[in-house]
């Protein structure tokens, strides 16, 4: 589904140099910090009194992503964007990328140039130039590899630690959406391996399916924190889980934490859908992971300064050193928060 | 092999946290331009008034490693020498690494620590800090993705481009040995698997292994030319083999050259075993492969300074804007240089 059978050209045929020639043809240098890359063995870069901040990231075909419904365009576009993110929780603005891909002979050229076209839409919308790319065989599947390099000032440099008791907990977004979009799109690949037909009508779920397939860099909210003159005390960007996020941060900053089950942003649909497919949405928003959103904590003190941007929710705060990890359900009960079902170990079982 | 199966830990027992936890316990940070990094979503640098350079590169296993003869500890020193290289090409100073690995359940943790005791061999010799580290799972094999950061003075900093006419064309170390020592392993591997017994003796062989197993990072080079007051005028590092990076270096800067088939230099070693292989010494020279050294073009004035610096080698010059690409043989015939023979187009068939 991904290759376009038609008009396949190999890659063998054309050479990794043309090979990269070509599939690079259409990214411009935006940039002024950008001095080489593309046609170099490096990205090199040149910010004026600025840090430079770099994010890398491996992706592994059938544990981070399946193609029989993954659209290669949106591929490049997730990975690319999910790297972003992580230069984000820097508090960094991003500015170049570089892509290093592992390909098997089941992809032709038009496949590679498609994926790349979703990675030309993050440049595009985040004004990144592609400094680096470099293609590679496999002997099955594909490898995706991304670098991300920004800027940040020193002063306004996020880390992980940094927090301190009492400070406000913050998530930009909501949570379980990717998830519960990724459970759509499982159930309707079982029934087409079942059935060999897929008819999938997906019309009121599009909100679901863009935080699985197209999710977005919160450079926004990176915006609006520095309008509103916010810096966090410290930050991370959640993939994995935001339970597994906050007890990280819990753990590096030698904090305990509370947040409430009722402060956790959870869509309307995302809550719907569960509940049809009879899942706890809670659990979803701790544990689903893909949000992509960014997850922070700020001093008391600037809580005036962010309860008016919309796409912000504090969600609780952080508790004394050494101290307990709580969870306050929507019934008043106190639990210890734990992070479940983490995938990638799934799979190395 | 590589596991050490008496002993063995699951990954999913241990979890990511603690796993990249335990993997980064014997990892020192010597630099001071290390803000952050292990600890946080991406590195981050600050050099003062130097450009930042990085490089990145994907490692999948059976098209850049067959762990049946490559220990897992050489597999890391290998491919973090080789961004390293990347970086040495820019004429940079390397300082931080980080390694994104996808590991199958074939793996155990004791096999991913033997892996890092090779990239920590690289940090320790070079003097660099590991600044990022993440584990993923995949479902079959083991895929290496390495991200080098650096600084270079502006001034200093040398590309693929700007060469010209006339320039002399110069190689670091000797070709072709890391293919004759993959050789000597394959046949190796072949002799295994049709007997199911090995009893390797590579006695009198171990520069060629070394070269295979261990290719070593030239600063040595970087060191030398500074010390000699010599800028490259272009410079890139020798990976897919010599005449591909020669002919990429003629492309871009759109000039033809012209260079020496006895000045090509090859170690005593691989050119004996060669022949004892009845291949031609000159074709895996130009074409193994694998050398990880030094291709640059120096100023003709530049030739006094360089003539005395052991390991590098002068094999000819470039030619006229569009001109000719020749190798001049042993017996004077001046034939067309072509690339031969690129290892991974061919796993692309």
């Amino acid at each position: 589904m991904a290759d376009s059978e038609n008009n396949r050209n190999e890659i063998s045929q054309l050479g990794k140099f043309n090979l990269i020639h070509k599939l690079t043809e259409g990214f411009p240098t935006e940039q002024a910090s950008t001095v080489a890359g593309l046609k170099d063995d490096a990205i090199v870069t040149d910010f004026d009194g600025e840090q430079t901040v770099v994010a890398s990231k491996l992706f592994v075909e059938n544990i981070h992503f399946d193609l029989t419904y993954f659209p290669l365009k949106h591929l490049g576009y997730k990975c690319a964007g999910i790297v972003v993110s992580d230069l984000l929780a820097m508090n960094a603005s991003p500015s170049q990328l570089s892509v290093n891909l592992a390909v098997s002979n089941r992809f032709s050229v038009e496949a590679i140039e498609e994926l790349l076209t979703g990675v030309r839409a993050v440049c595009h919308y985040y004004h990144l130039d592609l400094a680096g790319l470099d293609v590679t065989s496999s002997v099955s599947g594909l490898a995706v590899a991304i670098t991300a390099v920004g800027s940040v000032e020193p002063a306004r440099l996020t880390r992980r630690t940094g927090t301190h008791e009492n400070e406000l907990i913050c998530v930009s977004g909501d949570f379980g959406a990717a998830y519960t979009g990724l459970l759509l799109l499982q159930r309707e690949k079982q029934i087409f391996e079942a059935t060999h037909e897929s008819h999938p009508d997906f019309e009121g779920y599009e909100y679901l399916l863009e935080r699985q397939l197209k999710p977005e860099p919160r450079l926004d909210i990176i915006e609006e924190l520095r309008k509103n003159d916010v810096l966090p005390t410290c930050m991370t960007m959640v993939s994995d889980g935001l339970a597994s996020s906050l007890l990280h941060i819990c753990n590096l900053n030698g904090l305990g934490c509370t947040i409430y089950e009722k402060k956790i942003p959870i869509d309307q649909l995302t809550f719907d859908t569960l509940r049809k497919l009879k899942i706890v949405a809670t659990t979803v928003a701790l544990n689903g992971g893909e949000d992509y959103e960014l997850l922070f904590t700020i001093k008391q003190d600037d809580f005036e300064k962010i309860r008016n941007i919309e796409s912000i929710s504090v969600i609780g705060y952080m508790g004394e050193p050494n101290g307990a990890r709580n969870l306050i359900t929507n019934d008043e009960c106190q639990i210890e928060l734990r992070a479940q079902g983490f995938q990638e170990v799934e799979s190395w079982k």
